[in-house]
């Protein structure tokens, strides 16, 4: 068994702001995060898979194909997007635990596919923050 | 001469989109980045001061009197925001150029009054992407 | 369960030298860490907790939180000291190793009062050295 | 238990050509990776033990002792080299997962022999891709 | 008149290796870089253009378009390759100096043409060391 | 004319304390810098040279011989020490501005014998602070 990292990135605008809320309620929980005209992150996105080492090439999987199936599946939704706004099946609240579990389950069945095991989901918002998800 | 930088940084929205256009035109230009609905990025921001060294201190300027002036004129208000809203005086395309020539207006006669003299702004938009502005 | 982490620094002196040792012994072992006089080092301090994410907030904990209690308990006493000298509760020897298990004692109680689980202390003395504590 | 990580380096060249299969199937599964001149990289390799840690010193490991071990059995024997051509028992296929475990068969005595537990071996080979191998 | 950077990478296997001189003397001067199987890095290339702000765009040019360009005729030509033997007209001796020149002599008429000045261009060969060349 | 920089780094305790000054001036300029037992940093050093290229080589000098007079001028003497009371000809206040100054003036002459010029010294206290000296 050995575990493959792969990185990609995406650039969006999010709020944290709960509707069910007051404004002060909102404001004294999220602080600025809750501005309601949106800012917006550059976040770094690292997917892991496991599985055992195919003799014939050395790979876990092709680097190149999960590649291209975040890019597809994930990154093509997400980046240059409003998270609050633009993401169908987005929970309400799109906080970095949040999103890093939509990913997984979008990618979830896809690494299946390929042959391996989806590890862990590692999503920064900053290069302060970070969180981590395995399923 | 002794040249002296300090890295603050802020999240913000923002859209690339030129009113005056169309949006067909806005899109051929613009790409993902006139998303109606914005995106945002984390901002990197070095602010560099050039001068004399003072003998009694071993300083050009006091850093942290040059980090908190970056943090009460610029971040304060650029910080969760969205630059083509929230920001009073900022052009109507809040390009990275355009970003960093607003803050070199404000930090320009702020250094003058620190004894210093306001040599570059630099400013990331992402790992890939970066501006620097000299006057 | 999800795991979210909140980076911190601090900057601090340090020696590596056993007072039950001849100098001798400790030059040998520790080699120029030994240095009398002390030398320092900037602290990468990355804090992982984990827990449920509250559909209200999206959070497992507020990161403001955390990142006031890792301020007001760790990075007061460490940021700016001599770690021999300058702070209670330290091991004789102050190694990344027993720095990094201080810390751990210090936000295990105070990140259970804030309804979480603090799973790991990682700790950078350079960019080429780490370690990690999961209690 | 206590885990420690020493980052090391070398840059090597090397190609991803299965020699038992035709010149299209290698170029179509590893793309510009298969040129047949050989491309390369910067490693970075992150080498993780653990263990009890000594109180008369606060370390799990010496570190120095840990580098020089890394140098000598494997940065001495894979950096400025070709990995194709210039590495005895390196597999067919030098991916990054068979380096990662090439490197963890040559240190997992040798971390023994320090009176530790060789944890992971994690091997960038870029910025955007790493693996990590846990025996 | 601004500068913007654009960042974009490749990877290639190279030798350090003058075949006027004895295997003797490029082995003194050149150490391990010059091993006969090559070795190789991640070279990372930071391209710097200057100009004025166009109003309608906020750009001094379009970073896609400089993106594009640097793709289509240096990183299409150098990533992935082996400088000594795959690259028409660079120098016998690819030192990191001799390949910034090598793309500064191809960007220099292409940026002329986006209407824009080329300034520099930055290359590191790893970490440790990089280039710069302004013409 | 071709630039090429070389990143070494060193580990040191410092304080900043003008002895001319009252304890209360010190605490007011210096703040937690001020602390009398010391504090310490990663010093990430940046030595620029400027020079033609020699044709045999591809190099302006050859970086194993600008690393090592680095390494045993500069490094030799920094590393691991007290900047306050090891270093003999360090100025009274060991600023940022004042070390980068202090290395300055020991490297230019041997960059001049290496048949090179010294452009630039760039010293980074921290991440977010750093300082250039150009002579």
């Amino acid at each position: 068994m050995i575990y493959i990292t792969r990185k990609e990135h995406f650039n969006a605008a999010h709020k944290l702001f709960n509707p069910a809320w007051s404004e002060e309620q909102n404001n004294a929980t999220f602080g600025k995060c809750a501005n309601k005209n949106w800012h917006g992150h550059n976040y770094d996105l690292y997917v892991t898979v496991k599985g055992a080492v195919n003799p014939d090439t050395g790979f876990v999987v092709n680097l190149k194909d999960l590649s291209t199936v975040i890019k597809t599946d994930v990154t093509e939704i997400l980046d240059h997007k409003n998270l609050n706004m633009d993401v169908k099946g987005m929970p309400v609240m799109p906080s970095t635990e949040n999103v890093a579990i939509f990913i997984w389950n979008i990618l979830n069945p896809k690494v299946k596919e390929m042959g391996a095991v989806l590890h862990r989901i590692k999503l920064y918002e900053t290069d302060s923050n970070y969180v981590e998800y395995f399923g």
